[in-house]
């Protein structure tokens, strides 16, 4: 565990592609055998950068578009607060976790939020 | 996994007792085997009650507030971010995730923030 990342840069890096990339994209800043849980309790845990992308496919049709709140490094992870608007009826602020391995690639993604969080 | 706990109503007992608790009370919320890790990224992971009462001894000699600023729900985890005030010359406002187990004691919490977080 001694390897530093710059986890503020690979945030904005993931926040910016999700705004402007395709799920291939977005799945390719995601190690091959990360796993993705959004929302967090939800029971469903994707594993896998093709599971992944999978999850990451059902953006890909609407307009979407991500800001950074809050963000907080904590070496190899990071937790940051978000906002992110899908099309013109979807807004919400989560709450994530991120862990990076020495490459920089995230290992594991949490998203906490639930439905009492989308902004009408 | 079938269990349910409220978990905002947790967070912010755990946010009452920093606040107007003893380093014993605030360890009594923490399951016996859990792990405190503050801030994550520190390379110190605070293991079993005992070691987490000695962490949060640290406070016991100031005058310590806390607010919850932003709560998100994960089932039986979650995320909030809160400031804490120790003191007249310590404020930040970390980003926290806590699990918790079916009697509600917080089985994990990991803090994320950095000096350079800290509000002067």
């Amino acid at each position: 565990m001694t390897y530093s990342v710059d986890t503020q840069a690979l945030v904005r890096r993931y926040l910016h592609t999700v705004n402007s990339g395709t799920a291939a994209d977005v799945a390719a800043l995601y190690a091959e055998d990360a796993t993705v849980a959004d929302p967090v309790g939800s029971g469903e845990v994707h594993i896998g950068r093709r599971a992944i992308e999978g999850f990451y496919s059902g953006l890909a049709a609407a307009e979407v578009n991500t800001e950074l709140l809050t963000f907080r490094d904590g070496g190899h992870e990071a937790a940051f607060m978000f906002e992110i608007t899908v099309g013109d009826k979807f807004r919400v602020q989560p709450i994530e976790v991120m862990t990076f391995d020495r490459d920089g690639l995230i290992t594991s993604m949490k998203a906490y939020w639930t439905p009492a969080d989308v902004i009408s």
